[in-house]
């Protein structure tokens, strides 16, 4: 199954990425797939850096979504909710949407509410880096990564295939959850660690002292390196998943307080129970990454 | 200033990189300089593995600093603790000492409880791998890293010397700092990070489903990642730096709890404010290591 006609809008890192991993991949498909890529970006840079790689771009929603076959939502969560709100009237024929949002609740509840003229999916590439922003993307950023899809009411067996053969063109291996599944799971293992480095990062910060930087090493370095994840992204992340975020904190701040007691009573076996444990669930975790 | 005879106490990663770091240092040295390398661990396996790169390999600790002119010590805090105080019956006539554990406060506090005719200092290479073990060593290991010594009542300009030049031929860079504010900064940069990791690793694990892992990416996997630290170095650094260690397990529970209250108050305003200043915070502390 294949759509010509692209519109991404939001050409931030994920965007980006998807845009030069899409005309990368239909450039070396024999016989090359016809293929026309409108960008909507409300950034003036942004937009003059991407006329390179593009047949169109606008700052005008209506203008970037009035011929495609699929529209693709790579802007922060809440501008994506409300860029679906927004299609039906600026697009009373319908057409094929896909998004590439952080969190899915709130996005695939209104895919949910488009009309049936429309066919929408919800899309997370389990990918990133601390550099936001079309300059940080790369046409390989998703190679080898899970892309989880998310169905919606909206979603058509079509759709499916087209979503299943973008997340091929890019490099991704997909993975079909169901949102609410998805928002919990990505609590755990995406939204917690930037807390847990946020909270590292200024804590140390907190202490003032710049002979602090040379003491620190790649330990410190990975650990806080989320850190530095684009705020506005992270916002809309944060108050779109609020509750499982709110759970894995006090889960995790429960785990702290439990090995800070075994610390302070100076109980040795415990403790050390606990560091072997720890180091059993990483090795674990770091064997089941490498069997798949 | 030079010394020919050292012995290593410890082959793990610290001690067999450090030894084959001067190994490969002494002999690129134009003329080349002498060395004898004396190893000394419980770890049969360990011996076997280090016999090709070293003079003498023992178990017995009082034969190995027989005859060393510098012995190092390298394996976790707590059993350098206990080196150092069988020390002057072991080499009742003295030598030089150096360390290379994880806190300093006990280790610099045996040293300065050492007999006159020895020569002590501390010392404590910022790096490191989850890879314990001899296995992972390697002699690049502190390459452009920061070493810090720890001086003590026990340290001569002699012996600063001869730790200085170990440091450069190791590659790395020298800082001196006092034990407490050494222990204290690593708290927050070291024994900090390998916490909020644990708990991070250990978080995850406990959901139980192996679907976590392919949902799992890069930003799980940096932040994660010290928690695979070795149990051993871990609890010995722990109770030895306890106070420290706990005093910032509670801050850094107060910035969590800070960021949690924003986010059930949906309190968009200082959440992106908070959000904001980690970013910059992150930014200010990558600068500096890029300047440094």
């Amino acid at each position: 199954m294949h759509v010509e006609r692209i519109c991404v809008v939001g050409l931030g890192l994920m965007g980006g990425s998807l845009a030069l991993a899409l005309r990368l991949a239909r450039r070396m498909a024999i016989p090359q797939r016809p293929f026309h890529l409108t960008i909507v970006d409300t950034n003036p840079k942004t937009r003059a850096a991407a006329g390179r790689i593009v047949d169109f771009v606008s700052d005008d929603l209506a203008l970037g979504v009035e011929k495609a076959d699929l529209v693709v939502l790579a802007t922060p969560v809440r501008t994506i909710v409300n860029v679906l709100n927004q299609l039906p009237q600026l697009r009373p024929d319908g057409c094929m949407v896909l998004d590439l949002g952080s969190s899915k609740t709130d996005i695939c509840q209104a895919m949910d509410n488009l009309p049936d003229t429309f066919q929408a999916i919800g899309g997370h590439p389990m990918c990133g880096k601390e550099v936001a922003g079309f300059g940080g993307a790369t046409p390989d950023l998703f190679r080898q990564q899970t892309f989880i899809l998310c169905p919606t009411q909206r979603t058509t067996p079509a759709l499916e295939a087209v979503a299943q053969q973008i997340v091929m063109d890019v490099g991704a291996n997909p993975l079909v959850l169901p949102p609410a599944l998805h928002d919990n799971m990505v609590a755990v293992v995406s939204h917690l660690p930037y807390m847990v480095a946020a909270a590292l990062m200024r804590n140390a910060a907190q202490l003032g002292d710049e002979r602090l930087w040379p003491v620190s090493s790649s330990g410190f370095r990975d650990t806080s390196r989320v850190s530095g994840t684009d705020p506005q992204m992270m916002l809309d992340i944060l108050l779109t998943n609020k509750t499982a975020v709110l759970q894995q904190i006090a889960q995790y701040q429960t785990q702290l307080a439990d090995v800070a007691a075994l610390i302070a009573a100076h109980d040795e076996e415990k403790l050390m129970q606990w560091l072997i444990e720890t180091q059993q669930a990483y090795w674990a975790y770091r064997q089941a990454k490498k069997d798949s």
